[in-house]
């Protein structure tokens, strides 16, 4: 009779802390035991010259949401967790969003309707708060955290979803009561209004404008707004994908004021530039997110932030729009001006890869920081941990078993996501993640997609764990 | 026959990372399994309630220190390491120290002779470089580095063993040169020389000036210029004992210019300020110690700081002189004026309690980060990582098994030092290391010390594993 | 016959760079000449021992501007300028204001007939744009600035005041094409209105919850912001009324980054502290302004930047209301909650003799400094200079002459504004201005007021001299 | 009889304040009035159309300065004082520079008798301290202050000249003690050691190789050191040459703190970059100084320091050395490696023209600020004003009457001192000094030099006008 459902022997174990070799077993979907020379499992997998690291939590992307008449994600819950899946990551956390005068519990309902019986991974729900008015904040806020949606992104622009400061105050003081997270979108409406004018003024429409549109001081600005506010309330917020240098300067300077801010970045901050938004006409509008990629003086310090501490989560923000589609970057088929194309940029199968070769193979951070940005932080901070997060005894046994040599150059006709097009296309990677386990059981294996739609489930959140504001004196 | 030689079960174990319940099993002196119901010990212990930690690494303490003449450092091997293990700290790092015109080697070999048959846990040693001539540069060091002493430390004050910046230039390029850790104590010497010879001219002898011999303005200065020492030879360093606001904001910029600095920082910048040193006359001689405990704002600021990631490692800076002694605190039995007090105070025991109690229990500091800076990030800084550090599969049995909610009123009486004295004396704690293993056989048993001299061994370390300079762009 | 109308001799004349010891002339109301032994005037006053310094340039005080119902300042242009003449300034720059959907035109129209025929000494108006309607913009503002209204304040707070972002942005445009000078009160109005509600929700409602109802990080914030939309548009703006080390920061930060920012504080962030505002209960509301005075180690950081050159001017605020008066700080005689007091303290009489006193005499600041900032700045930064600001051939005799001995303890019996209270009462200054001179004329001699209804006349301001944006690379 | 000795009339005059047009009166060499149609002069100047400047102080030049042997100065006290004439300069502060073991008074008494005779404006002494004995600090400085040379330098770099921390300690104490400023050179000697032979050793010999011996981190350390020696002692100091960004932003920190630094920079940081050391082979010995010229980016970052207050004042350091000459850049008519070229770079008598072309006609700086930078501020520093400095009723009639459009393209052979090139060969610039007076006498007229040799006196210093420590809380 074996002892173990599955177990992997002989792998690179790694954790936010630790590198360790040893075997590793699986019974029910958790993993049960680590040692040397354990018993025998029903299947085995030799991990020898592998790496055996947590699954990646993407806590950030999008997924199926509703969009406003005449835009279509391109991924719904399925083919956005194969892809996820597909590149080593085993929990998503997308956005149930919204509408202005719509109910966001009535918004979490729908979107568990969009999730059933399709995600090939587990998930979790952020919300996107865009309308607190008393019943959202008093009623169905608490019951929402409750059932387990603890965290809320929030945004300083877009016009249909932007809130005031005093709006801003009201979610983050909710947050500080029930014990939430605050994720904000950082950057000033007013300003990008402005200069949106003016440049469409000068006859400045391509997609390349859209960088020019939105400065760092514009994200500066917003950030440190933010910042302030949090101060006020006197809660930890996070702010999210951080771009370059003006932002982190704010978070640096919060910091050293005893000021708890949370940072995110993502891998557009790291491996593009605004000029990849200028390339051969319409064809930027594939790179156009917000804030936009700034330069390689501000990649550099992203790099810092990501190694120093700075950064607490390395997310996609995944936002996938087909490039060759009426319902993508070209409404109704046509090169729109660069206010009108739609934001965001494919990321889920490609974060994790990105920043393993070229963070951890060329020495910039070290596998354990890898494992705490991509997989420990995110689930710690959104309270999913130790469930998820990390590789211990009665966590998930949701794994990615990494081939740390595998020489992969990206193109999107191997990708899994239902987008045209990737932003990385033809870039060589060193490192791939070659099996991945969801709960136990294998979801992607070597260039097969073994995961079936529905074998995901539903996270409820508990309290973020990182997120109780400091003592101070 | 039973297959392990020991089995904690049921403890709540910390890594710098995770939190996880489960069994332990040790065999030889090394974890080897982990799990959920493993098998049977020869001995086991049921730690149900009780925190399962790595054992403590102090990488900054003195031991039996040659000194000039008159002085004696209070403990030696036995009775230091005696008192860390009844502390829960499993390795020690002091110091063999170089004197001015002698060979390093043979420092090393005395303190060798000084350590043998007497240590009750492991030990490293740390090097004290005060004379680099060309043999100690081009010889001495490469050799001792390869011979497992691999870091040293050098000062920026103290007439017998202040380097100059030309001097501590050539150790940053050694250590680069062949992968070393610089330990840098950050005070500037001429202006403490200078305020020095004011005080007394002004008849100000008293203990509590040796605080205002040297205002944080000194090491705020001396750490600016070790920072732009370690920038130009571009090899990261670490900044010992730093004491509040004015260094921290040296570190925090240097990091945000993309600099690679270390930081430590010790119990007596939390729990100590400068008026301790004015207590009751001389008594105030107790809590002399360089830097000098600052104030309650600066205590915060240190605070702040190891929450947020500034400091990497937390050490005693055990520095053992007796009060009463005529070796001591009072030179030939005389309260002398403050410049001839020995500097330096006792800590190893209380150090991992103090910030237990006052960081984990009170909010301040995650477990794991506790975990993080006394343990895993000393060991991994200086080369003793993944042998100490942790507690994952392989690693020596190194751990201290706590009660988080035991109240301990601190009493001299009750340490295992050879001082007379603790400036903590008095202060209720909550949580106390209640048994530690050193490689898996008991030194400390809730009041008992079974740790015999001599079972402790010494650890050559290898490189430093934090310690390569960022990829700069 | 004698060639001047009026010799000064033997006084020791200052500008902002310089200090002179000789002979002035003056005819028509102009200074003619400066040298050793000038002609005869028909009057001489002989000002040995005594300072000739160019009268004060009060660039920010409110008289008679139009209140919502229920309020009304003590002051109008009769009382106002006399009070202002008899403390050594001989010109004021107080606002016209507009009410929201008011036609800004009319408001200047309405100032106008205001001051006609009373003031005392010369005047030039501010604007106060609170609707920045396309009409305003595009027709009002280019006329107003034609006809000598170059400066417009704006409020980031006060519900009947506040622009938003975009708002602002448009002013800041239209003051960069046509050349003039933005004033900004900056607080972040909702964190107001949050801590307003939470303060009164939790029964607190005495004047000193005004100070905790907009901490620092408030006007911080708003100051932050607002540099941020001058870098946006690329013109300079001042930041009004300056607290505190929060807000200094950010515009040193702004400087340091070659962004062009004007600074202004008052004699309440010197001289009174929020303790000030919790004196014998209702008591405080005499010292309700906004931002609040802070503590002391914030007025050491508002001293230490006039002397550096973080501030460019320095003025009163003037903002009267009576204490005992149904429609002043009781109104409808009652002890109202904090936020219905209205805000301000009277200061254009005292504003030079306390900074020449703590400032000059004391000496933090010197004679030069206090001539810039009080006088030639405030002139050259409204396009006043030169024929107001200094004392130099072809400027108008705008001069006050001072005892820098006199010992004066501030009544508010001895004051000649209208308000029946000065928050300095009884506080001892060294040195008085005993002559004021308008356009030759006497106005005040040594306790005589001699100016008349009428004498001073409006000033159209020409384009700001110091605004011009900085050339960057 | 006329009542004047000169009378210019109509000349647009500028102080450091004020800017006025009107006519100006000189008897026996001094300023005795100024007005509206004055009486007549024995001579008169029609300055119509032209700008009427006090005459440049340059408080930082070298002039036939004691050399190590095999070096010589191309310029003695009178080819530099014509030179610096013809440029709009009307007194010079050259170095009496002690040599180790020298007698300061010594070097004083000799420099005097270089000086005998020779200047054709007038001069002040600098002392260049390198070895402050006890007799150094007890008795010469104390007298020499008395005698009126109340400013010393001091190196923190140069094996010749430089100091240790404790002897520039008791250069500032005497300082604060007797009332004296001290120039500081900021360099850290040691760093600059280490990186020469390094570049040395991998056979980087070429000039431009000077500039990477002394990288902006070496100035920015010293900058910081001095800082705190200067805080420590709690009296003022000037840092001399600033080059760019690290170091002003040390300076501004500094003064956020409260600290009073005074700051001086030089044409070559604003009109050179490393690349001009890179010309032509050795052609870039040149440009050899220290701190060594940097780049456009730190140029800007001077600019912008010139115009918001950073800077205090804006120096030559005319330090000459010959190109074609076996005791200037080419020692025994040797090309010789980077660390044994001479350092230092004329620029008497371009300072100003410069300044006043890119400056003031580009609308970098105003007119007022120029003649505070060149003019008053070192007068006001160095104990000089108000005799020199100002154009002030009792002044000295040093002045400079300027062509301010006025093209000029710079040649080595229009220049006035001995040094066979100008690192600014064939830059036009557009304004240019076309009379000086010093004393009221014609010193350079449009081409004519007039001045003769022996025609400046000695001027001795008072006390720092500008250099009392600030109060503080």
């Amino acid at each position: 009779m074996s002892e173990f459902d599955l177990v992997i022997r002989n792998g690179r174990i790694a954790t936010a802390a630790d590198i360790t070799e040893c075997d590793l077993a699986i019974r029910d979907g958790r993993i049960v035991a680590m040692g040397e020379n354990i018993g025998a499992g029903k299947q085995e997998i030799d991990a020898r010259g592998l790496w055996v690291l947590p699954g990646g939590v993407d806590a950030h992307c999008h997924l199926d949401q509703p969009m406003p008449e005449g835009l279509r994600m391109a991924d719904d819950f399925y083919t956005g967790t194969r892809s996820a899946a597909c590149g080593g990551t085993t929990t998503v956390m997308p956005f149930a969003a919204q509408e202005k005068g719509q109910s966001l519990k009535a918004a979490v309902e729908d979107y568990h309707r969009r999730a059933e019986g399709k995600a090939v991974i587990d998930y979790a729900f952020h919300l996107i708060v865009t309308d607190p008015t008393e019943t959202v904040l008093k009623e169905e806020l608490p019951e929402l955290i409750r059932q387990g949606c603890t965290s809320f992104k929030i945004y300083m622009t877009y016009d249909d979803l932007k809130l005031n400061d005093g709006e801003i105050i009201d979610v983050l003081a909710l947050a500080r009561s029930e014990g939430a997270m605050v994720m904000i979108h950082a950057e000033n409406a007013d300003c990008i209004g402005w200069l949106t004018k003016r440049l469409l003024d000068a006859g400045h429409t391509a997609p390349k404008y859209h960088a020019a549109s939105r400065p760092m001081l514009v994200e500066r600005e917003a950030t440190h707004r933010a910042i302030a506010l949090s101060e006020l309330v006197d809660v930890p917020i996070l702010v999210v994908h951080v771009s370059g240098a003006e932002a982190v300067e704010q978070i640096r300077w919060a910091r050293s004021k005893g000021i708890s801010i949370y940072a995110e970045t993502c891998p557009q901050y790291l491996f593009l530039t605004a000029e990849d938004l200028g390339l051969d006409g319409y064809e930027g509008a594939k790179c156009v997110c917000s804030p936009p990629p700034r330069d390689q003086s501000n990649q550099q310090v992203i790099w810092d932030g990501l190694d120093d501490g700075l950064f607490t989560i390395f997310s996609s923000d995944h936002a996938p729009f087909r490039y060759e589609d009426p319902q993508g970057k070209k409404p109704n088929g046509e090169e729109v001006d660069f206010p009108y194309i739609p934001n965001g940029i494919p990321g889920l199968e490609t974060r994790l890869p990105l920043l393993f070769s070229e963070g951890v193979n060329k020495g910039r951070i070290s596998l354990n920081k890898f494992v705490e940005l991509t997989s420990t932080n995110p689930a710690k901070l959104y309270g999913l941990y130790p469930r998820k997060g990390t590789i211990a005894i009665g966590a998930d046994a949701d794994i990615a078993i990494w081939d740390p040599k595998r020489e992969v150059t990206i193109r999107n006709e191997m990708l899994h996501h239902d987008v045209d097009y990737t932003p990385y296309e033809g870039r060589t990677v060193t490192g791939w993640p070659i099996m991945t386990l969801s709960r136990g059981e294998l979801v992607w294996n070597d260039g097969d997609v073994l995961g079936r739609a529905g074998q995901g489930c539903f996270l409820p959140c508990g309290k973020p764990d990182m997120a109780k504001p400091k003592v101070r004196g």
